[in-house]
């Protein structure tokens, strides 16, 4: 009895008619807790109910389908990926790992035997978190991350609190923790997902393993000098706070070259910000990011001396405020060898990759084995209309997830 | 018969009566076109009725006063400064020249003879240019440099056009430029102004003459690479904008090692402007400034070739846009001349100084023969409710002026 091989054809049709009904010319329009979310979630409802599956909604908002295996008392192997998107974002994101699980169950619903152990679908709520600033919601009220008394301030950009808005689609925030009851029914989880960064692309990978996702540290510098005219400060009288910020940009952007990892510097805000004044405070964003979390203690440090010494080079004065961290999240090794394993099978080799974007899959290895595969993204080009992946690689991928799917069960 | 001296503490006790009438804790609210400005000038219009002086408004809206010479028939001296203020702003910026010319024709007026040639005082409408943003209205019609088709577009921050607020005023835009007929009775044109600048009393100086107004060269440049997300783009695949930016605005700072003279980036902008993702575009304003032409365009120069050479490294592209400019304008020799003996007479040396702003002195000079005397700024500060000058050095200043007014009758 060979394991059965996903289509992934259909899946490919599957995405391509997920993209005809919920996005425009500005791309995918899957919003969460919006009706082109609402929208993909019912073109979902009909694949799964193609396959004669039943579907629950838990108290987080997170949907779910069950295809039962022989041994029913076993814990489940549960796939997924999440349907909402940002606002004019791409028909990949997300929309991929969902669509090559459904794959997976048809493929074995379809086979002669049912699968050696239950296979689980599950589309994460609100990946995103584009409407609210809260990401990883469904996920993290799963893995029990989430603290409900911290979405209380959240509103959307018309004023919508996120409980009312939840409340009207089912969803009881301060309830919604109350979905981690569904760990107990499940022994691992897997998650395809498009790369969203140039390096498969540029590397010619079709598929690859994801190691694990990187921590974050994620802090604000605000820089104050003294605002002054343009014209009758002397150079040498001067206390730029703009100056004090561009420099520390970058000494940020030298803080890679000794740690590996990334570092960014995206926001930049002056006061007045006006032609014709010495900026006398600057706000500087700074994001670093690392697999490891001692290379990552060692870039936070070399930031923070570096912003402390520009200030002081230039008699500005510079304060420091946290603004999100998280640790590295390794994926299971044993499900990482499997995962290289089934790459392996399928290109020759098992290409391993870090990922830098956050995935529900990080949730979930809070509290469960999980791991991921990458499938390429064009130009590294995401959150965008412009995103895609050749269809070559998108079937590779999806066939590699299904492979590594029955490796995992067969484990 | 000695020529008659200002009452210092006149001009000082009528600066402070304007300041109780027009300023809030805030600081000077005399912005033109308004109330507060409505206020300055019926007070001024109070202290030239005193004098028994008929009062004149031009059809730029300035405000002219004259007191008869010996000589009617000789072109008139004329002193004067603007009234109008930023809003939140100083309580000397402008207001210290009027209120000091008019203190040397109340000498004068009290004197037992009338002055050799006629005095004028003029009150310049609209200097700062705070509400619509074309500073140097009044002195710009008067100079003949003001096109009124150039100010089509202007509106205030309510969407209120500058035409309609001026007829308001009494002010028709286009006949605006007939008052530079009044340039046929002037002769010469002096200003006393505080220096709005820190250097005077970084250096104890009381009272100096200013030599000239810097030109002034303002440009935006926009760098422009690739919008990518913070953690997925490694740092070798970057083309990133805001670090071009801060590296070309590091570069002008360097500029005036070379030239003298200052540059400044008051203004950098970046989109998106995230936190999470490299900076695609990011727009950096440059003003440069300096008494000398050859050097302001070495500084220009050096700026746009740094700004190509930053962009070229960084695999981004660089469009540059012209703002505003304007040539160096000195002053003219003989009265600068005589403002160097009336300072060295006050403090023993005649500091000179050139400005770093521009002032109504600047349009007349275009003109007719001009020049300026600084007061100087505690701290530098200005255009803020902090701004101040020690009133031993504002007496000092006022009575140096009056002497200057005295040798340029006698000269």
């Amino acid at each position: 009895m060979s394991a059965p091989g996903v289509d992934a054809a259909r899946v490919l049709a599957d995405l391509r008619e997920l993209r005809n009904r919920t996005a425009d010319e500005r791309g995918a329009q899957r919003l969460c807790w919006t009706d082109g979310w609402l929208n993909a979630r019912a073109f979902l409802e009909e694949l799964l109910a193609e396959l004669n599956l039943e579907i629950e909604r838990d108290e987080a908002g997170n949907l779910w389908a069950l295809l039962e295996g022989r041994d029913s008392g076993a814990p489940a192997l549960a796939l997924g990926s999440h349907l909402d998107s940002v606002p004019d974002g791409g028909w990949l994101d997300g929309a991929l790992g969902v669509m090559a699980a459904v794959g997976v169950l048809r493929a074995h619903a379809q086979a002669d035997t049912p699968p050696a152990r239950s296979l689980a679908v599950v589309d994460w709520a609100d990946e995103e978190g584009a409407r609210f600033g809260r990401s990883l919601f469904g996920s993290s009220a799963f893995s029990g991350s989430l603290d409900p008394a911290a979405l209380d301030g959240l509103a959307d950009e018309a004023g919508m609190s996120i409980a009312r808005v939840l409340s009207e689609h089912g969803v009881d925030v301060a309830r919604a923790p109350e979905c981690a009851a569904r760990r107990d029914g499940i022994g691992q989880y897997l998650e395809l997902h498009i790369e969203q960064g140039p390096r498969m692309d540029a590397e010619g990978t079709p598929v690859a393993v994801v190691a694990g996702c990187v921590g974050i540290e994620r802090l604000r510098f605000e820089f104050t000098g003294q605002a002054s005219h343009a014209g009758t400060t002397p150079m040498a009288m001067r206390r730029d706070a703009a100056l004090a910020a561009a420099e520390a940009a970058l000494a940020v952007e030298r803080v890679p070259i000794a740690h590996g990892g990334v570092a960014t510097t995206g926001e930049l805000r002056l006061t007045p910000g006006i032609a014709t004044a010495v900026a006398g405070e600057a706000v500087l964003s700074v994001d670093l990011r690392h697999e490891n979390a001692l290379d990552l203690a060692g870039m936070l440090a070399g930031v923070r001396a570096a912003a402390h010494a520009v200030a002081a080079a230039r008699d500005c004065e510079v304060n420091e405020h946290p603004v999100w961290r998280i640790d590295p999240t390794p994926f299971d090794p044993g499900l990482v060898d499997l995962a290289r394993a089934a790459c392996a099978d399928a290109v020759g080799s098992g290409h391993e990759i870090t990922s830098g974007a956050l995935h529900d899959a990080a949730e979930v290895a809070r509290v469960l084995p999980a791991a991921m595969l990458f499938a390429p993204s064009t130009a590294g080009i995401s959150h965008a209309v412009g995103e895609d992946t050749p269809e070559a690689d998108l079937a590779l991928a999806i066939e590699t997830f299904g492979a590594l799917a029955n490796r995992v069960l067969e484990a």
